[in-house]
């Protein structure tokens, strides 16, 4: 596996009906991953694809006493509303670990969804402020003017000065490269306390309000917070076993330096 | 040699009945490597091809006087028994140095095991349990479901909870490729201390009595603990050399940095 | 996005008279990005491509509250004089953050350069003499003979003997690159005190006089002290950027070293 | 410039006679370097083609007042003697500055060889003992057993047990690659202290006697202590550029960080 590579779980690609796409890999409080795949999840979006990548951790995860290779995974939903809008989901466990590896990831991503009609494109992500907070904002960034119209009474603040400066890895490279392609597209960014391994469902309750806005559909949140642990084991292993793995690694060094040799 | 590449010794590959492939690579206590490369050479296992890889370290070893380039070697072995399966083994000196590499060689290893039919990978390794312990036990970490029925009654423990987190390099990636493409796979763990480039003949041996079981196979484990000193000469070499390498590299570190400049 | 890749903003490439590329990248004192950008800015050259690449670093950045994915940018100027030159300029936010990534974004730059026809590509860059001087010297160091002759009279120092010892990144490869394809080029260095991220609009004063006279062009440097804070109000925040980036990444270290598994 | 790419001066190829090509790259004590170029030069070889990688370090050195690309030359020598053998001599100023670069540019030269018609390739390299010794051997490790015999009544100790374990980058890897090739080859490695960054005359001279011996060529090497520091006033250029660079890369080490943003 030379290229990151998207498989389809059926031949057939999904015919969507105006299909917007929200993304959320991990990231700071895993803002995105939780609130989407928590959308996903409770819409019973349906998984049509799974993306893979040699730029992801070169480790398995041990899941379910069985072997879980890192990926991020497609899913569809059929809005049942007559002029409703279909979403396409992308959730996933990993990003890249490597600097080129994140656009050739986004690449693909956008590639993907463009072949499935999707005009517009939601990256959904965690703003660390250092601190807890009672009233979490929402910021958006579009990477095109439009969307700031279009989305300006969904509780999304838009005037970002001085807040934010950079977006890491896919939560700002996807937009950047959907808007070279001419898909709409922007990061929505929930304020999290940022502390990185700790996932955070109260940023990420915040941003469902926000989406439920933007696109006139219902999330249950009741089960959000309760649910939390149950649904997020997976995740709360995986952030384990970042920290286990940065021990791990801390301790092996003097083997890893076996790299520089050249 | 820009990629991975696998060098035919002769142009037809063997044809070879319900093959299963064994790997076995350089991992904690060596425990693959040792066990496969044993096997295959108990069986006196045939030599068909070899793997090179630009993600192996850049560097060649002296071997008996000569240059030995760090390979990955494929062994077939025809079961003379009339249903008995045949089998392939994979076992090297080297995995990737980079993540990436990691990827491209567990590709390139899985597409290779397809082409010449096998339907079973079995990637064995240690698993380090950080004390030394008289009973030994042997996971079996699959990737598919089936695997575990299949193999329940052959001394493996299945359930890994709160043992095994992520299995890092080819022993967890080639299974994980391996499902992509509908091949059944597992890792098999055996326990070592996992002092880190000591080779374990006592975990190789637990890990060779299952295989034993699994495929129905007879090892004479007899020269396992006498003659792994003389066999493993080349192996040992290798830990000095890493320690070697190591220390070198250490040294080294300043002029190392160059690579830094950008 | 695998590659480094250029986007025209439209199809048909711009017909220029006997063209001269001026690239200035973000460097020691921004001295090349500051001068190029103030004489494309001062021309009033039109922007007709775009270059991104998977080198640069990995994250976007948030500029009038809107996603600025990282690019350099070619503009183009029709000199009115009859006999005057046309001009191509490169500008652009960022350079490679990789090494071999250094060659691909200078051979994809070079050969766009050659398909618009400059037979000659002077590279800007600032050389750091690492204190504050009162006559600020230009020096030229070209990738063939016949630049020296060419350019003798325009206040540029061609002796660098025991000065300059290495051009780091494209404004080294990029003349290096061009030499190989039979194009003409040079490399310019205004000195500058070279704290790494301090603008230096002094430095840029010093090569603007001499790019004057190479190409006999006029630039009213007026409003470079003046207006170099709001017109590099960006530059100066990739500057900030750049700085809290680095801390961020001396923060989030131990998350870093995950990559390190191997 | 994506891949390492070899420019031939001329269109066609020189026609060379049963060849054999010896390479000379920076090393310990840069002992190839020295030994390959002196023959070169005291042969008048002709230049005839250059190699150029993304592998090599992102930055060109000023020489003579000039940019100067890193880069490896080929040179030939048609040997005036009836039966005599012509040779190809490889020199240079750089090897990669990374892992996987260092098989795909050894993948290359060897691959170029071969269509020069070379059967036999020697790489020289240096061999550092930790010490200043009166009596300076020189190691042959042979990647094919024929070379052994072919070249025992030359001076070469073909004994390294115990001495030499690995050989690092381009000196181990050519020889490894040609084998696979079916070309003939081997690394002779000369004593020296091996202090890094200090070019070993007396060391080159001791390989330069051997390769008489092998070929039955005359070099007068009275030249070789007298002129080293005029000769190689490029070499020891570049000694002190990589000690600049060393201390630099120290200095800048803050600033190079932002790399391990991701």
């Amino acid at each position: 596996m030379k290229e990151t590579t998207i498989i389809q779980l059926s031949k057939k690609l999904p015919k969507l009906k105006n299909p917007v796409a929200l993304i959320g890999l991990p990231g700071i409080g895993n803002v995105g991953r939780l609130a989407v795949g928590y959308i996903a999840s409770h819409l019973n979006a349906k998984k049509f694809a799974e993306l893979y990548s040699p730029h992801f951790f070169n480790f398995v995860v041990i899941h379910e006493n069985k072997i879980h290779m890192l990926r991020n995974e497609f899913y569809y939903w059929k809005n049942p509303k007559k002029r409703g809008r279909d979403f396409v989901f992308l959730v996933g466990d990993a990003q890249s670990s490597d600097a080129p590896g994140h656009y050739e990831v986004a690449g693909k991503i956008v590639e993907f969804l463009e072949k499935l009609g999707c005009k517009e494109i939601i990256t959904i992500g965690g703003f660390g402020i250092g601190k807890i907070s009672e009233d979490l904002k929402v910021y958006g960034v579009p990477a095109d003017e439009e969307m700031k119209k279009k989305y300006k009474n969904c509780g999304i603040e838009f005037d970002v000065t001085g807040k934010v400066g950079t977006i890491i890895g896919a939560a700002g490279l996807i937009p950047g490269i959907a808007r070279l392609k001419g898909i709409k597209s922007m990061a929505l960014l929930g304020e999290t306390p940022g502390f990185p391994i700790i996932t955070d469902p109260t940023a990420a309750e915040a941003v469902i309000k926000v989406i439920e806005k933007m696109f006139d559909i219902k999330i249950n949140l009741n089960q959000l917070h309760e649910k939390v642990e149950e649904m997020y084991e997976f995740v709360k292993r995986m952030e384990e076993l970042q920290r286990e793995a940065m021990e791990e690694s801390r301790k092996k060094q003097p083997r890893e330096e076996l790299k520089y040799i050249g």
